[in-house]
């Protein structure tokens, strides 16, 4: 019998893509890296993900698992080899149960993150975990990755969402680690091991998340600012006057939002004069526990006094759902500008929030020393320290000029990011893009440490390889 | 060069502690667990840390690392051979530094906790880890231990508060991973492994650790219940109402403030007539980034609405700081009133929230069953689903029957909290008390996981023997 025809013995026939239905699972989405598949292999429950994983194991077949195949640094697209199976586990897709009482809630793999948050707020719940492919990304994908975000700052990044994990082993095994307890110290936290290892372990087929009440209203204001300095000192005064109310502080360079605007002239940046003409802005959000006119008043007295003390030249608080939509919608409308634009180099990095200020004007002075002319296209995540710190050809370059100095790029910008204590990856993880970059930002004591953990947990390394560690 | 020679070599004749000297090192401070070493070493640095896991590597000498010997399951303390060497943290108690602008701090393992909560408090932060013990206890061991307390409910246990850990592994190689990012993805999450594994794995000498705003005010309040029901539902309530300023929840039965009174007759219980004698009540606290009045006003509010909805038969709310402090008293309390009335067995358990009503019902009638008389001692962290679910004689038994009967009566409450979904170890931790049921309540291929990473990172068998795992 053939390898195909054992894996059709698993899961049936048309769970088993091969060929020109494989294909748009052996490339990631934005086409940057491409690879082939023994086969696609679609299981329909977790036991059949354990049969799958003995056969794999008995045959060393390696396996890269997939969700929503929306991951930005090749972490599940196989490589070019043909030897592995690509192991899909979108039809893992049930929300299994939710428990109001406890906050919680039981979803498989396959979840669209965008059905979760769904069905936690049809039961009058916030599943916080949000970011720009929600509506394609699996909440497996989010977990194996650890995701961010743009809730973090309040509500953490993915795996501070999860209280329990269903796991499937190399070996086929399963682990039933689905808790719904805020406090278990009976041994190893192997659920933080999971995620974030980017299936470099084990395939996580279900989790038990928390969930949060909804918010009673939402309020948004934009700052003008002068500085990234002053933007720091803002965010102090905001997570000291809003307390844990803040539930967005984001950081925009004054030419991304321009470039939102010529690029999509239906919006406008909501400042006259020189305010419109500004570095740096912040767009805040408080999510309000009592009412909207309560988070306005909020943020009229604790950004009043940001303004008093010099720190912030300008503000706008929306006054109403409609103002606070459109301005996150300018913010979220950056990456879209970006790539209106044309080819633009990325970096999701992060700096302690107290350097970063430092960070950006020692960078873009090195950058500009190198590269004279290129563009910044600096914006972020400023309460969690996260910089998606990009770089555009601008005027300067042409596409081409810019790939080709595309390594020397990055290799600035780590090198800067590694002498500010920093991470090269904040929220997108490491994949295949930026593998072979950690021997040299990680500690090697940290490093020997990872190997020796996936050498017990995944001793055939059949875990997909090539991924996070060379 | 006999062994305590070679040690003395390492750290210097004083902090090499045998005979007399050492004994207070190798009891437990309950005395419940008693044992013997080789010598207690005080390294005074990272460094020597280093050098003595060498030099115990070398040697194949068990080490059992110890902070403020306060754990409350015998997880530092070490076996009757005398094998083992004690490695006391004390003397590594610098807060090294304090970054306002990141809100972090780094402090060493031997920092005593409230030392840690003070140096915050001088910057105007707030580092929120509170329990008990704090006075004597080490952050080190808080970390080592993941330890709790009454502020997870809004600030996580200690897993959730630290950003980066120094490391000394068996082998004597120092991990340098104190970060103070709060989004890194360039790996496995070591960090969270060495937390709650109890010094199984390694050695904490540092960490990272978060700090928050001070609040602006804080204000309590004591709520007169009917049952668990509907305390479940007044937290509910309150999660909505409150938002994260919701900062405690507290479930008190009513003997327990009955004994508290009892036993210390200048405190009193804030009700009369038929309010201060309801089965149930529940501290709440409200940490206010606004006011006293407004945390007062948001508390009339929620209160008035659970009140009106039946689920609440009477309240409390603090006028001032002395009156909020009082009724935290009578909850802290609980524990030295428990002491006065003599031995009583304790369980540190947690429950998914939703099923916790029923398991409190139904332990109860079955510990009667089995028990008759026996007298429960019910109080815990609602918000996490930690109950300290301890019972004491009586009236029914004398000091000796009940201590005759405590194996079976651990058993009966831990089948029940097995059965219910909870853990049998919410945040003591499992060291030596809890290692041997472990096999009972946990899943199978967990624990091989967690072989599988000990026999990783600690091949000798050298850290800690005896504990968590058997």
């Amino acid at each position: 019998m053939s390898r195909i025809d054992e894996l059709v013995q698993l899961v049936g026939q048309q769970h088993v893509l091969t060929g020109a239905d494989a294909e748009s699972y052996t490339v990631d989405w934005r086409g940057r890296y491409s690879g082939a598949a023994l086969a696609v292999v679609r299981p329909g429950s977790v036991d059949e993900v354990a049969q799958i994983m003995r056969w794999c194991s008995q045959n060393k077949i390696p396996v890269v698992p997939q969700g929503g195949n929306t991951g930005l640094c090749g972490g599940a697209t196989p490589d070019s080899s043909g030897d592995a199976i690509v192991l899909s586990l979108t039809r893992l897709n049930a929300v299994r149960s939710i428990d109001t009482d406890n906050d919680t809630m039981e979803v498989e793999a396959g979840c669209i993150l965008q059905s979760v948050q769904q069905a936690a707020r049809e039961a009058d719940r916030l599943f916080p975990l949000s970011l720009a492919a929600e509506g394609s990304c699996t909440i497996g994908g989010n977990l194996a990755t650890n995701a961010g975000g743009t809730q973090v700052l309040r509500y953490g990044n993915a795996r501070d969402l999860v209280l329990g994990l269903e796991v499937v082993t190399p070996q086929g095994d399963i682990w039933h680690g689905l808790r719904g307890l805020r406090k278990d110290n009976t041994g190893y936290d192997l659920r933080n091991l999971y995620m974030g290892s980017e299936g470099t372990l084990g395939i996580i087929t279900a989790a038990t998340v928390k969930l949060y009440p909804l918010p009673v209203a939402q309020c948004t204001a934009l700052l003008a600012l002068a500085s990234v300095d002053d933007a720091v000192k803002v965010l102090a005064a905001a997570r000291k006057g809003f307390g844990a109310a803040l539930t967005g502080f984001e950081l925009i360079a004054g030419n991304c939002l321009q470039g939102v605007v010529r690029c999509y002239p239906q919006q406008r940046i909501p400042f006259e004069g020189e305010s419109a003409q500004m570095p740096w802005y912040a767009l805040l959000e408080l999510s309000d526990s009592e009412s909207a006119e309560h988070a306005r008043e909020r943020f009229e007295e604790v950004v009043g006094e940001t303004i008093e003390a010099g720190l912030v030249a300008d503000a706008v608080i929306a006054e109403n759902i409609t103002q606070s939509k459109a301005l996150w919608h300018l913010r979220e409308s950056i990456p879209l500008a970006e790539k209106a634009f044309g080819k633009s180099i990325k970096h999701d990095v992060s700096i302690p929030v107290s350097r970063m200020a430092d960070f950006v004007t020692t960078t873009n002075a090195a950058l500009q020393a190198s590269f004279p002319g290129i563009e910044h296209v600096t914006f972020g995540h400023l309460g969690d320290g996260n910089l998606h710190y990009n770089v555009a050809r601008g005027e300067a370059y042409t596409e081409e000029e810019l790939l080709a100095r595309q390594a020397d790029i990055y290799h600035l910008v780590h090198e800067s990011v590694h002498q500010f204590n920093g991470s090269i990856s904040a929220e997108h993880g490491v994949g295949q893009l930026k593998r072979d970059a950690l021997p040299r930002y990680k500690d090697p004591i940290e490093l020997a440490l990872m190997h020796s953990i996936k050498q017990a947990l995944d001793p055939l390394g059949i875990m997909n390889p090539g991924k996070v560690l060379v």
